[in-house]
């Protein structure tokens, strides 16, 4: 068995399907040499998911390989970028095979999907972590940032919130659902989010900001107005949920709460002028994406939570690596 | 004293000198968004350096940092690339500013002299690691990469080799010197090794092939060897020794071993063909560094070793991460 770096890279990462005509050179010389389109700017992103506080020492590398991976593509389709290459800087305590074969199967099968290619990297060894950065393109001057949201600007987030944290409580043992469909349902939404890739596309010259819900709707949306130094009402009744979440969450204002606060979901949130709504469905149509508008911004400082016209003091906190 | 991821980034990483005119969007947004010069490739390199494994955990903070980036930079330097950007991933167990102020001092003392812009990253928990991604420019078609060298080909050296290995046996206390500038001198070479980028930059058009020696010269020398499918005789005597070296090491062929496997050296080897070797000394006196001519290219595999005409049969391993 070779037990070298270099027979490793070699061996789990040389190999793939995708193989870019904007790659004049990729993984093993010192650097991948890469060409950008004319009239794009680069889009870059780079995110760690380390073992122990992003996923758990035994999780499965496939689905280890895939959170790490959408994640960062995720961060392009926040910015309607076009994926196109990535870098991944894997630690390991030991060369494990075992792990490495269904880690790569993770890794290329969502690359494959996005036609990104791995053009370089490391291999080191050391705690389990997983370092990943995606390129991507973008037309110049198109790219959804999370600045440029006004007053009155209407608030839209794509697909269901909450699953990634059911999920999540499931993984942790926190909670249990008898059906053990429900149960894989839920679990296969904490790991497996698709980028919004598409949906980020559309968004170009439609949405005002936009950002992928990574921390928690409540944390992510708080970007944006800080940015932008506007406040935002949201109609908590308006969040969407998926039939799953509410078997999982029986008591609607639960299921409302993990909505806003679930971490990982990799749904976009995006702020769109009034005369662009009419734009949002068709154009999001096409991408096969539901978006839902949860609420408006207005001028001020914070997030409100309201149910018509009642105001709700639910506390909630955004996700905090660090915070104890 | 903040204490949450946010806080963090914003306070260590948002503030630097550096603040170039193709970087569109940097830190605080989904992605960077920035501009590659019409008429050049990209050049993007990405390494890890572990605590344990690369450097030890109670290293002096800003020269792990300019290790860290130096390696790096040293990728984009074998491919004679101007750096520009740089991502940085950084992981540690807490979010200790007493950590983080010496680290971003050295980071940006580096990164300041290249005009190197920091345009993103992720600040995560866990077991400390520093992975970063460099991107530079290099004209279109004129990258130095590892292949293209041909038989009869001569190869070079920048800069001495050893004085890395010398310093790194210091630090590991595997031997001492008495004298404490000695010390001081070896240990800096080891720490702070200034990446090779002007002389990289001077070998376009001249060297038919370059790699950073960061495994050791037998190690890296192989790999142009295994792209080009050559040879290599190295006359052993013309390595080129540092004073420090030979105080450090007064036994001749022991200085010549660690010079030959000595690692994190981030000096430059490349091949010149016999045309181009006028134009070496010249072009590099430029760049304030020497260039010393080793040995030559020839037909068949592997490296030999040699003495005048006598052949050495020195057994010599390169740096392996995962070996025992």
């Amino acid at each position: 068995m070779a037990s070298n770096e270099f027979d490793l890279i070699a061996r789990y990462f040389e190999h793939q399907n995708v193989n870019r005509r904007d790659v004049a050179l990729s993984i093993g010389d010192d650097c991948a040499l890469l060409n950008v389109p004319a009239g794009s700017q680069l889009a870059v992103s780079t995110d760690s998911l380390v073992a122990g506080t992003h996923f758990l020492p035994d999780a499965d590398p496939a689905l280890v390989a895939h959170k790490a991976l959408a994640s960062n593509l995720s961060d392009l389709a926040a910015m309607g970028a076009t994926p196109a290459w990535v870098s991944l800087a894997l630690t390991l305590p030991t060369p494990d095979e075992d792990w490495l074969r269904p880690f790569c199967q993770g890794f290329f099968a969502l690359a494959d999907y996005y036609n990104v290619q791995l053009v370089g990297g490391d291999t080191t060894k050391g705690p389990m972590s997983i370092t990943i950065t995606v390129h991507g393109f973008v037309p110049q001057g198109e790219a959804l940032t999370r600045s440029g949201a006004q007053s009155g600007d209407w608030i839209y987030v794509t697909g269901n919130l909450g699953d990634s944290a059911a999920g999540l409580a499931l993984l942790l043992g926190e909670k249990t659902v008898s059906d053990p469909q429900l149960r894989a349902t839920l679990l296969d939404r904490h790991y497996k989010a698709q980028p919004r890739i598409l949906a980020g596309q559309a968004l170009r010259g439609i949405a005002s900001a936009a950002l992928d819900i990574s921390d928690g709707l409540i944390s992510d949306l708080g970007h944006i107005l800080k940015r932008s130094g506007l406040a935002a009402n949201i109609e908590v009744d308006k969040l969407p949920l998926s039939p799953e979440l509410r078997l999982f969450e029986t008591v609607v204002d639960k299921a409302l709460q993990l909505a806003l606060g679930s971490g990982e979901e990799y749904e976009l949130c995006f702020t769109v002028p009034e005369q662009n709504r009419g734009a949002i469905d068709t154009t999001l149509a096409h991408c096969g994406v539901k978006a839902t508008c949860i609420g408006q911004l207005r001028p001020g400082r914070g997030i409100s939570l309201s149910r018509g016209d009642q105001k709700l003091d639910w506390q909630l906190h955004g996700y905090d690596h660090f915070a104890e």
